[in-house]
Protein backbone atom coordinates (compact mmCIF):
# COMPACT_ATOMS: atom_id res chain seq x y z
CA UNK A 1 0.00 0.00 0.00
CA UNK A 2 1.16 3.55 -0.80
CA UNK A 3 2.48 5.10 2.45
CA UNK A 4 0.62 7.82 2.35
CA UNK A 5 -2.77 5.98 2.84
CA UNK A 6 -1.36 2.96 5.08
CA UNK A 7 -0.54 6.30 6.97
CA UNK A 8 -3.99 7.96 7.14
CA UNK A 9 -5.26 4.36 7.88
CA UNK A 10 -3.19 3.36 10.92
CA UNK A 11 -4.34 6.83 12.10
CA UNK A 12 -7.52 6.58 11.72
CA UNK A 13 -7.73 3.18 12.96
CA UNK A 14 -5.46 4.14 16.43
CA UNK A 15 -8.04 7.37 16.77
CA UNK A 16 -4.93 9.27 16.80
CA UNK A 17 -3.98 12.99 15.02
CA UNK A 18 -1.34 14.94 13.46
CA UNK A 19 0.02 18.05 12.46
CA UNK A 20 3.41 19.45 10.67
CA UNK A 21 5.79 21.89 11.16
CA UNK A 22 7.86 22.68 7.85
CA UNK A 23 10.47 25.27 7.05
CA UNK A 24 11.76 24.18 3.86
CA UNK A 25 9.22 22.47 2.28
CA UNK A 26 6.99 24.97 2.53
CA UNK A 27 3.53 23.10 3.53
CA UNK A 28 4.19 20.11 1.34
CA UNK A 29 4.01 17.94 3.81
CA UNK A 30 0.83 19.19 5.17
CA UNK A 31 -0.14 19.18 1.55
CA UNK A 32 0.72 15.45 1.17
CA UNK A 33 -1.77 14.93 4.95
CA UNK A 34 -4.56 16.69 3.45
CA UNK A 35 -4.60 15.11 0.13
CA UNK A 36 -7.21 11.89 0.71
CA UNK A 37 -10.70 12.74 1.81
CA UNK A 38 -11.54 12.27 4.73
CA UNK A 39 -7.85 13.31 6.70
CA UNK A 40 -9.51 16.06 8.48
CA UNK A 41 -10.45 13.17 11.03
CA UNK A 42 -6.85 13.11 11.60
CA UNK A 43 -4.82 16.32 10.56
CA UNK A 44 -5.39 19.09 12.80
CA UNK A 45 -3.15 21.68 11.14
CA UNK A 46 0.40 22.94 9.75
CA UNK A 47 2.65 25.57 10.43
CA UNK A 48 5.16 26.57 7.64
CA UNK A 49 7.47 28.17 9.96
CA UNK A 50 9.62 29.45 6.66
CA UNK A 51 11.16 32.42 8.37
CA UNK A 52 12.95 32.53 11.67
CA UNK A 53 10.79 35.28 13.27
CA UNK A 54 8.27 32.60 12.43
CA UNK A 55 9.86 29.88 13.90
CA UNK A 56 10.14 32.38 17.13
CA UNK A 57 6.87 33.63 17.51
CA UNK A 58 4.73 30.90 16.29
CA UNK A 59 6.09 28.15 18.48
CA UNK A 60 8.67 30.14 21.00
CA UNK A 61 11.60 29.13 19.32
CA UNK A 62 14.79 30.28 21.01
CA UNK A 63 16.14 33.29 19.02
CA UNK A 64 19.39 32.67 19.95
CA UNK A 65 19.36 28.73 18.78
CA UNK A 66 18.07 30.29 15.66
CA UNK A 67 20.91 32.97 15.04
CA UNK A 68 23.40 30.13 15.91
CA UNK A 69 21.75 27.06 13.25
CA UNK A 70 19.68 29.21 11.22
CA UNK A 71 16.86 27.15 11.96
CA UNK A 72 18.78 24.10 10.30
CA UNK A 73 19.64 21.64 13.02
CA UNK A 74 18.41 18.63 14.88
CA UNK A 75 17.46 20.47 18.28
CA UNK A 76 15.21 23.18 16.06
CA UNK A 77 13.66 20.17 14.50
CA UNK A 78 12.82 18.46 17.51
CA UNK A 79 11.80 21.48 19.72
CA UNK A 80 9.27 22.61 16.24
CA UNK A 81 7.78 18.96 16.65
CA UNK A 82 7.27 18.90 20.21
CA UNK A 83 5.30 22.43 20.75
CA UNK A 84 3.76 21.73 17.28
CA UNK A 85 2.08 18.64 19.23
CA UNK A 86 1.19 21.27 22.35
CA UNK A 87 0.06 24.19 19.79
CA UNK A 88 -1.92 22.64 17.51
CA UNK A 89 -3.09 19.47 20.32
CA UNK A 90 -2.12 16.39 18.52
CA UNK A 91 -0.82 13.38 19.12
CA UNK A 92 1.80 13.09 16.64
CA UNK A 93 3.71 16.07 15.01
CA UNK A 94 6.22 16.30 12.93
CA UNK A 95 8.62 19.20 11.66
CA UNK A 96 11.23 19.36 9.03
CA UNK A 97 14.15 21.67 8.98
CA UNK A 98 16.86 22.01 6.01
CA UNK A 99 18.51 23.85 3.39
CA UNK A 100 16.91 23.33 -0.29
CA UNK A 101 19.36 25.22 -1.91
CA UNK A 102 20.02 26.06 -4.65
CA UNK A 103 23.28 27.54 -2.49
CA UNK A 104 23.79 26.21 1.15
CA UNK A 105 23.07 28.55 4.29
CA UNK A 106 25.32 28.92 6.78
CA UNK A 107 27.88 26.72 4.88
CA UNK A 108 25.37 23.66 5.97
CA UNK A 109 25.05 21.64 2.51
CA UNK A 110 22.31 22.05 0.12
CA UNK A 111 19.90 18.87 0.69
CA UNK A 112 20.68 18.83 4.28
CA UNK A 113 17.42 18.24 6.02
CA UNK A 114 16.62 17.02 9.72
CA UNK A 115 13.26 15.46 10.03
CA UNK A 116 12.07 15.17 13.76
CA UNK A 117 8.56 13.02 14.37
CA UNK A 118 7.27 13.66 18.67
CA UNK A 119 4.92 11.36 20.03
CA UNK A 120 3.95 10.16 23.81
CA UNK A 121 5.87 6.95 22.90
CA UNK A 122 8.56 8.16 20.34
CA UNK A 123 10.19 11.00 19.66
CA UNK A 124 13.37 11.02 17.14
CA UNK A 125 15.49 13.32 14.95
CA UNK A 126 17.23 12.00 11.78
CA UNK A 127 19.42 14.01 9.34
CA UNK A 128 19.53 13.39 5.77
CA UNK A 129 21.34 14.79 2.63
CA UNK A 130 19.74 14.62 0.00
CA UNK A 131 20.93 14.74 -3.49
CA UNK A 132 19.38 16.84 -6.82
CA UNK A 133 17.28 19.92 -7.56
CA UNK A 134 15.39 22.47 -5.15
CA UNK A 135 11.97 20.69 -5.71
CA UNK A 136 13.55 16.95 -5.61
CA UNK A 137 15.05 18.45 -2.20
CA UNK A 138 11.71 19.54 -0.94
CA UNK A 139 9.73 16.52 -2.25
CA UNK A 140 11.95 13.89 -1.06
CA UNK A 141 11.83 15.63 2.47
CA UNK A 142 7.97 15.37 2.74
CA UNK A 143 7.86 12.17 1.39
CA UNK A 144 10.93 10.42 3.74
CA UNK A 145 8.66 12.52 6.72
CA UNK A 146 5.70 9.96 6.43
CA UNK A 147 8.08 7.19 6.35
CA UNK A 148 9.62 8.51 9.61
CA UNK A 149 5.88 9.01 11.10
CA UNK A 150 5.10 5.38 9.53
CA UNK A 151 7.92 4.13 11.53
CA UNK A 152 7.20 5.88 15.01
CA UNK A 153 3.43 4.61 14.65
CA UNK A 154 4.80 1.14 15.08
CA UNK A 155 5.53 2.20 18.69
CA UNK A 156 2.26 2.63 19.29
CA UNK B 1 5.94 35.60 -17.53
CA UNK B 2 4.33 32.81 -15.12
CA UNK B 3 2.24 34.24 -12.43
CA UNK B 4 3.82 32.97 -9.64
CA UNK B 5 7.10 34.46 -10.89
CA UNK B 6 5.86 37.18 -11.47
CA UNK B 7 4.41 37.77 -7.95
CA UNK B 8 7.73 36.99 -6.56
CA UNK B 9 9.66 39.72 -8.58
CA UNK B 10 6.63 42.11 -7.29
CA UNK B 11 7.32 41.67 -3.59
CA UNK B 12 11.29 42.23 -4.10
CA UNK B 13 11.09 45.31 -6.12
CA UNK B 14 8.46 46.44 -3.72
CA UNK B 15 10.16 45.05 -0.47
CA UNK B 16 6.55 43.25 0.58
CA UNK B 17 6.06 40.44 2.88
CA UNK B 18 3.33 37.94 2.05
CA UNK B 19 1.96 34.67 4.36
CA UNK B 20 -1.25 32.43 3.48
CA UNK B 21 -3.26 31.00 5.81
CA UNK B 22 -5.02 27.65 3.97
CA UNK B 23 -7.81 25.34 4.97
CA UNK B 24 -8.49 23.48 1.77
CA UNK B 25 -5.43 23.72 -0.04
CA UNK B 26 -3.62 22.15 2.98
CA UNK B 27 -0.18 23.89 2.46
CA UNK B 28 -0.08 24.05 -1.53
CA UNK B 29 0.01 27.45 -1.75
CA UNK B 30 2.60 28.15 1.27
CA UNK B 31 4.07 25.26 -1.17
CA UNK B 32 3.84 27.45 -4.31
CA UNK B 33 5.01 30.91 -2.67
CA UNK B 34 8.49 28.97 -1.20
CA UNK B 35 8.81 27.40 -4.49
CA UNK B 36 11.48 29.59 -6.27
CA UNK B 37 14.58 30.17 -4.81
CA UNK B 38 15.15 33.33 -2.57
CA UNK B 39 11.26 33.22 -1.63
CA UNK B 40 12.78 33.58 2.59
CA UNK B 41 13.03 37.59 1.14
CA UNK B 42 9.09 37.70 0.93
CA UNK B 43 7.26 35.01 2.44
CA UNK B 44 7.25 35.02 6.11
CA UNK B 45 5.22 32.11 6.85
CA UNK B 46 2.11 30.27 6.57
CA UNK B 47 -1.07 28.24 8.38
CA UNK B 48 -2.44 25.24 7.82
CA UNK B 49 -5.65 26.25 9.58
CA UNK B 50 -7.36 22.92 8.44
CA UNK B 51 -9.27 22.25 11.63
CA UNK B 52 -11.93 24.29 13.05
CA UNK B 53 -10.10 24.27 16.00
CA UNK B 54 -6.86 25.38 14.40
CA UNK B 55 -8.53 27.92 13.04
CA UNK B 56 -9.76 29.07 16.68
CA UNK B 57 -6.93 28.52 17.97
CA UNK B 58 -4.04 29.89 16.35
CA UNK B 59 -6.13 32.83 14.96
CA UNK B 60 -8.59 33.12 16.87
CA UNK B 61 -11.52 32.65 14.54
CA UNK B 62 -14.92 32.97 16.44
CA UNK B 63 -16.22 29.47 17.23
CA UNK B 64 -19.66 30.23 16.96
CA UNK B 65 -18.77 31.65 13.40
CA UNK B 66 -16.66 28.39 12.66
CA UNK B 67 -19.32 26.39 13.89
CA UNK B 68 -22.63 28.12 11.71
CA UNK B 69 -20.07 27.81 8.33
CA UNK B 70 -18.07 25.14 9.15
CA UNK B 71 -15.16 27.38 8.11
CA UNK B 72 -16.31 28.04 4.85
CA UNK B 73 -17.45 31.46 4.21
CA UNK B 74 -16.02 35.08 3.18
CA UNK B 75 -16.70 36.14 6.35
CA UNK B 76 -13.93 33.13 8.08
CA UNK B 77 -11.56 34.07 4.73
CA UNK B 78 -11.66 37.55 5.12
CA UNK B 79 -10.59 37.06 8.87
CA UNK B 80 -8.22 34.81 8.48
CA UNK B 81 -6.44 36.60 6.19
CA UNK B 82 -6.89 39.65 8.29
CA UNK B 83 -5.50 38.06 11.26
CA UNK B 84 -2.78 36.09 9.47
CA UNK B 85 -1.00 39.56 8.64
CA UNK B 86 -1.03 39.68 11.91
CA UNK B 87 0.41 36.86 13.31
CA UNK B 88 3.12 36.35 10.61
CA UNK B 89 3.62 40.19 10.48
CA UNK B 90 3.63 40.52 6.64
CA UNK B 91 2.07 43.38 4.23
CA UNK B 92 -0.35 41.09 2.46
CA UNK B 93 -1.70 37.52 3.57
CA UNK B 94 -4.39 35.08 1.83
CA UNK B 95 -6.39 33.14 3.34
CA UNK B 96 -8.20 30.24 1.02
CA UNK B 97 -11.60 28.05 2.74
CA UNK B 98 -13.20 26.22 1.11
CA UNK B 99 -15.11 22.32 -0.16
CA UNK B 100 -12.66 20.24 -1.86
CA UNK B 101 -14.77 17.28 -1.90
CA UNK B 102 -15.46 14.70 -2.47
CA UNK B 103 -19.02 15.21 -0.74
CA UNK B 104 -20.26 18.32 0.48
CA UNK B 105 -19.51 20.28 3.80
CA UNK B 106 -22.88 21.64 5.72
CA UNK B 107 -24.69 21.71 2.36
CA UNK B 108 -22.15 23.98 0.61
CA UNK B 109 -21.85 22.37 -2.94
CA UNK B 110 -18.71 20.66 -3.71
CA UNK B 111 -15.84 23.31 -5.04
CA UNK B 112 -17.07 26.00 -3.48
CA UNK B 113 -13.73 28.09 -2.45
CA UNK B 114 -13.45 31.49 -0.85
CA UNK B 115 -10.17 33.61 -1.27
CA UNK B 116 -9.42 36.57 0.48
CA UNK B 117 -6.59 38.58 0.47
CA UNK B 118 -5.69 41.55 3.02
CA UNK B 119 -3.28 44.15 3.19
CA UNK B 120 -3.11 48.15 4.08
CA UNK B 121 -4.32 49.12 0.62
CA UNK B 122 -7.01 47.06 -0.59
CA UNK B 123 -8.43 43.44 0.76
CA UNK B 124 -10.77 41.29 -1.08
CA UNK B 125 -12.67 38.11 -0.58
CA UNK B 126 -13.76 36.00 -3.84
CA UNK B 127 -16.11 33.48 -4.13
CA UNK B 128 -15.32 30.31 -6.66
CA UNK B 129 -16.86 27.20 -7.81
CA UNK B 130 -14.20 25.02 -8.94
CA UNK B 131 -15.24 21.72 -10.78
CA UNK B 132 -12.82 19.17 -10.96
CA UNK B 133 -11.60 16.79 -8.81
CA UNK B 134 -10.54 17.02 -5.60
CA UNK B 135 -6.76 17.57 -6.20
CA UNK B 136 -7.97 19.49 -9.05
CA UNK B 137 -10.38 21.83 -7.20
CA UNK B 138 -7.13 22.23 -4.52
CA UNK B 139 -4.60 22.95 -7.08
CA UNK B 140 -6.91 25.92 -8.95
CA UNK B 141 -7.76 27.23 -5.80
CA UNK B 142 -3.76 27.93 -4.83
CA UNK B 143 -3.51 29.15 -8.65
CA UNK B 144 -6.31 31.43 -8.46
CA UNK B 145 -4.92 32.99 -4.90
CA UNK B 146 -1.44 33.92 -6.80
CA UNK B 147 -3.57 36.03 -9.55
CA UNK B 148 -6.01 37.53 -6.74
CA UNK B 149 -2.96 38.59 -4.75
CA UNK B 150 -1.51 40.08 -8.23
CA UNK B 151 -4.64 41.83 -8.23
CA UNK B 152 -4.09 43.03 -5.03
CA UNK B 153 -0.69 44.19 -5.54
CA UNK B 154 -1.70 46.37 -8.71
CA UNK B 155 -3.23 49.02 -5.90
CA UNK B 156 0.18 49.52 -4.07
Amino acid sequence: MQPLRKLMNILKENNLTISAAESCTGGYLSYLLTQLPGSSAVFKGGLVTYSLEAKNSLLGINKKLLEHTQGISAEVALQLSEKTAQSLNSDIATAIVGAAGPGSVNKIPTGTVFIAVHSRKKTCVKKFIFTGSRSQVRKQAAYTAINQILSVLSYF
